[in-house]
C-alpha cells in the first residue's frame, strides 16, 4: 500500500476567545469557589450541577443585554432535529430545573451553583467567551427577607475571599420604584403593561449606562437620541423633558440612610400602588439588614442601580468594588462590579405557566479573581516541588525513592524525567519549576549514604548579589545523610515562605 | 397595543443523554477529586484547565473506539467559518497545549486536569454524553520511569479516595510486546508498518473484548469472523488457526511474577526486535514499581490488557477494581475497569512534525463515585442545615439573627422562607431538608429570651418506634435560653453524627 499523502498539520491554537489557565490560575479559582461555597452552604444553599448542554428552547431568549432569541449562543442540531447550545448563564438552567424536579426539590428551593458558562460574543481584551459563574439562588420564597438574606451572604462571600470591609460595596434597589417612577412619568399603563414597553426598555438600557455616558448622555438616549463619537445614532425613548427629569430624580435619590432614601423615593413615587409597595420591599430589606450588622457601609440603597437585564421584577443588587486600580493604561479607575442580581419572578413560570417567586445573585469569578490580583491578595509566587536529579541514569530506582520520601513527609517531590545527559539542563528545569530545592546523589554519595542538597533560592540570591564572604558562609549546596533529607529540605521550604 | 398569542411553553427536560447532579452527588465528586489532585500535585504534576471548546481541526480523528472524523463529538460551526467542537477527552487539548506553549512548559512538562467531557454517543443506562474525567500526563519523559511513576501515582490515588489494597489492581502490558507478537505472527512487517494495518486494528478490537466474548468470540474474530445473538456478523481478522494461536499465547501469558510473565513473553516474541525492546521496558517497570513497594497485588504485569485506542505506542495500563456488585438484576458482577492510559508518543507530533513523548492516565470519575457509593464508603446520609422556623411574620428580623448565631458558630442554618402560615408545612420542609433540628420561637419565649429546640432524629425515631415511658423521658423538644442555643444544638448534631 503507498503511503498516504501528509495531511497539512492542524495548528495548534486555542479557538479565537477561549484560553488556557495555568498552575496557580487553576488552584486559586479553585481555591476561591471553595471558600465562596463554604458560604453559601452555611447558609442552607445546596450545591446543584447542571449539564453544560441545554435545549435552545429551555434557554429561551434570555439572553443577557440581547433581546434577539439564540443570538449569542454557542448552538447546533441534535441528529434528533433539537437545537442544543451550551447555558450562556446559571439562573435559565435553574428555571428549568425547579420547573423539572418541582415535585422532589424542597420549597423553598436554596442552591448555588459554579462553573463555566459560554457567550458567542465577539472576544475583546479580558473579555472571553468562556468563563466562570458562581451563583446562589432561592426559588418559591415570596418575602424579600430572601432577598436580604443574598445581599448579606454576598457580603459574607466578599470578605471570606479577601476582599476587606470598606473595599466593596453592595447596592439595592427595587425595580418597583422604578416602575413606580416610570408610572409618574407617563410611561407605564398599569392598566395596560404592554403599552410603552419599548421606550420603558429604552429608558432602563439608558440609565444603566449613566457611569458611561453621564447625566447628558442618559438625557439624550432617554430624549430624541444619543449621536455617539463616530457618527452613530442611537434612537431615544421620546420621553419629554419633564418626564426625563422624574426619571433622572429617581436616580439621583440616594441619601445618607436607607431611611432617608426611601423617604426620598417615597415621594417621588407619589400615588403609584407599584412604586410605595417598591419602598415598602426597599425599606423592610434595609432594616432586616441592618438588624444583623450589615450597615450602609457595606450594603447600601442607591436608586442609581438599574442592572440590565429585562427579566428582573422586584429588588436587584449589585456588589462593586470601590478600590482604584490602574487599566491597561496606567490610568486610575474603579475596579467596579463583580456580582449581581435580583429578584425574577417569571423564570419559571415560562415553563409551569404558575408564577414561582425567585432572587439570586451571581458572583463573576474570574472578575473578582483579577481584582484579588491586582490588590496583591493572591498570586505571590508559589514554590514548585522539590527536584531529584539523575545522575546516573540505572539507579533512577533509587532517585524515585528519594522523591517518594520526601512526598510521604509532605511534600512535592518529583525527578527529574528527561535526558539526564546534561546536568545543567536538570538545573534550568528546576528554575523553570520554581524548584526551592534540587536533590543531588551520584554513585559516590549513593555508597556513602548522603544527598547533596541544593537550596535552589539562596543559590539565585548569592549568585545575583553576594560578596565572595557572604557565599562562603552561606553554601547553597551541603550534604547531609539521607535520614536527614527531609528535615533539612522541609527547614530551606520554611525559611522561603517566612519571607 | 393587542397581546400577542401566548406562546407554547418550552418542556422543562434536560437534554437526552444529560443528567443534573444535586447536592452530595456534587460534593462528594468535588471532595473525590480535590483529593486525586492533592496526589498528582503531590508528585509534581502542575494543574491545566483548557477551555471545553476546541477547533475540530485539534481534536483531530482520534476520537476513542471510533475511526471516523468527528464522528462522535458535538460540533458546530462558528460564524468565520470555523468548526468547533466539545473537548471529548482530556488527552487531545493537552497535545494542543503542548505544542502551542511548547516553548514556555518546562520539558518533561508534568500536568494534571479534571472536568467535564463530551460524547455525542447514543445514551444508554448509567451511560452519559457529559462525564468528568480527571487527568495525569508526562509530556517529553522518554523514559519507562514516567509510565511506573504514572502507575504507582494511580495506585496512591485510589487509595486515597478509599479503594483499600486487594480492592484494585493496577494492569500493566506494552503495546510494543504485542507488536512483536504480531511480527512473530506474520501480521506487522517491520519494514513497511502500513502493511496488514487494518489486519491488526481488527485483532486489537477482538483482544480487547476478550473479558466479554470469551475465548471462542475472540478466536472467531481474529479468524473468519463473528456471528452473534442477533444475527449480526462483524466481519474476522482472516488469521489462520496458527497465527491466532500465537496471539492467544501471548493474551495468556499472565504468570505469578512479573518476572516470570517476562521470561515468556521473551519466548513469544522470539526475534522481534520490537517485541524485545517491549519486555525489557515491562521488566524496568515491574522493577523500579517493586523497588517503591507496589508489589504485583497493587500493580502487576498482564499481557491481556490491550486498551482499544489506536494511538497508543508503548506500555498501557488499567485500574480495575476487583470486588463484587450487584448490578441492575441483582446478579454478581466484578466492578471492572475506573481507569486507563499509556504512552502515546505521536499525539503532539500532529501539530509539531517533531515526535513528542508522552505518557498519562484518565481516571472515570464518575464511575470510581459509582464504585464507593456501592460500597458504602460514601453517600452516608448528610445532615442538612439548621431550619430557623418562622412563628411571627414581623419577627424576621430575630430569626435571621438566630440563624446568624448558628452559622458564627460553624454550623449550617436557614430561616424558613416559605409561607409562614401552616406550621406543619415548616416541620415538612425541615424533614425534606433532612435537618437535624428545628429551632421555634414565638412571641411568648421571645419575651422571655428562649427558644425551643426540636430534636428532628430523635423526634422521628420516638415517633416510629418509642413506648409512652421512653416518650416522655427522652422529650424531642425542650426550652432552651437563647444562649445556650448554639451548645444544645451541637450535642444533637455530634450524637447524630456518632450514630
Amino acid at each position: 500500500m503507498a503511503k498516504d499523502k501528509a495531511p497539512r498539520r492542524p495548528r495548534a491554537e486555542t479557538p479565537k476567545g477561549f484560553r488556557d489557565y495555568f498552575g496557580a490560575e487553576v488552584t486559586e479559582r479553585g481555591d476561591m469557589l471553595a471558600t465562596i461555597a463554604e458560604v453559601y452552604r452555611a447558609h442552607g444553599f445546596d450545591p446543584l450541577e447542571t449539564s453544560a448542554v441545554e435545549t435552545v428552547e429551555a434557554l429561551g431568549k434570555f439572553l443577557p443585554d440581547v433581546d434577539r432569541p439564540n443570538e449569542g449562543v454557542f448552538a447546533w442540531q441534535d441528529e434528533g432535529g433539537d437545537w442544543l447550545a451550551l447555558r450562556y448563564d446559571m439562573t435559565a438552567p435553574l428555571a428549568r430545573v425547579a420547573a423539572q424536579f418541582r415535585n422532589d426539590l424542597p420549597a423553598p428551593y436554596r442552591r448555588y451553583t459554579m462553573g463555566p458558562v459560554w457567550r458567542n460574543e465577539k472576544p475583546g481584551p479580558g473579555r472571553f467567551r468562556q468563563f466562570y459563574q458562581c451563583d446562589a439562588d432561592t426559588v418559591g420564597a415570596p418575602s424579600v427577607a430572601a432577598d436580604a438574606e443574598i445581599c448579606g451572604m454576598l457580603s459574607d462571600a466578599l470578605e471570606a475571599v479577601g476582599i476587606p470591609r470598606g473595599d466593596y460595596l453592595v447596592r439595592v434597589n427595587n425595580r418597583k420604584v422604578l416602575n413606580g417612577v416610570m408610572e409618574v412619568a407617563g410611561v407605564l399603563d398599569p392598566t395596560n403593561p404592554e403599552r410603552f414597553a419599548e421606550a420603558r426598555g429604552t429608558v432602563l438600557r439608558a440609565i444603566d449606562k449613566f457611569d458611561k455616558f453621564g447625566e447628558a448622555g442618559v438625557r439624550a438616549l432617554m430624549g430624541a437620541g444619543r449621536l455617539d463619537e463616530s457618527g452613530d445614532f442611537t434612537k431615544g425613548a421620546g420621553l419629554s423633558d419633564e418626564q426625563a427629569d422624574i426619571v433622572m430624580g429617581f436616580m439621583q435619590a440616594r441619601r445618607d440612610s436607607g431611611a432617608a432614601t426611601a423617604a426620598r423615593l417615597r415621594e417621588l413615587v407619589g400615588g403609584s400602588a407599584l412604586g410605595l409597595e417598591g419602598v415598602g420591599e426597599l425599606e423592610l430589606i434595609a432594616e432586616l439588614l441592618e438588624g444583623q450588622g450589615y450597615g450602609p457601609e457595606r450594603i447600601l440603597i442607591d436608586p442609581s442601580v438599574v442592572r440590565g437585564l429585562g427579566y428582573y421584577t422586584g429588588p436587584v443588587f449589585e456588589a462593586e468594588l470601590t478600590f482604584e486600580i490602574l487599566d491597561e493604561k496606567g490610568r486610575k479607575r474603579s475596579f467596579g462590579s463583580v456580582a449581581g442580581g435580583g429578584r425574577y419572578d417569571d423564570l419559571v413560570k415560562r415553563f409551569t405557566g404558575q408564577a414561582v417567586p425567585a432572587t439570586g445573585v451571581s458572583i463573576g469569578v474570574d472578575r473578582l479573581l483579577a481584582a484579588l490580583r491586582a490588590k496583591g491578595r493572591i498570586g505571590g509566587r508559589a514554590q514548585g516541588p522539590v527536584v531529584v536529579t539523575v545522575m546516573d541514569r540505572e539507579r533512577m530506582g533509587d532517585y524515585l525513592a528519594l522523591a517518594a520520601t520526601l512526598r510521604r513527609a509532605g511534600l512535592r517531590a518529583e525527578v527529574y524525567l528527561g535526558n539526564p545527559k546534561n546536568f545543567g539542563n536538570q538545573l534550568k528545569y528546576a528554575d523553570k519549576r520554581e524548584s526551592p530545592v534540587a536533590i543531588i546523589q551520584g554513585s559516590d554519595e549513593a555508597a556513602r549514604g548522603v544527598v547533596q542538597i541544593k537550596d535552589l533560592v539562596l543559590g539565585a540570591q548569592i549568585a545575583a548579589e553576594a560578596t565572595v564572604e557572604e557565599w562562603k558562609s552561606q553554601p547553597a549546596q551541603f550534604e547531609a545523610p539521607i535520614g536527614e533529607m527531609v528535615e533539612k529540605v522541609k527547614a530551606i521550604i520554611a525559611r522561603n515562605e517566612a519571607r
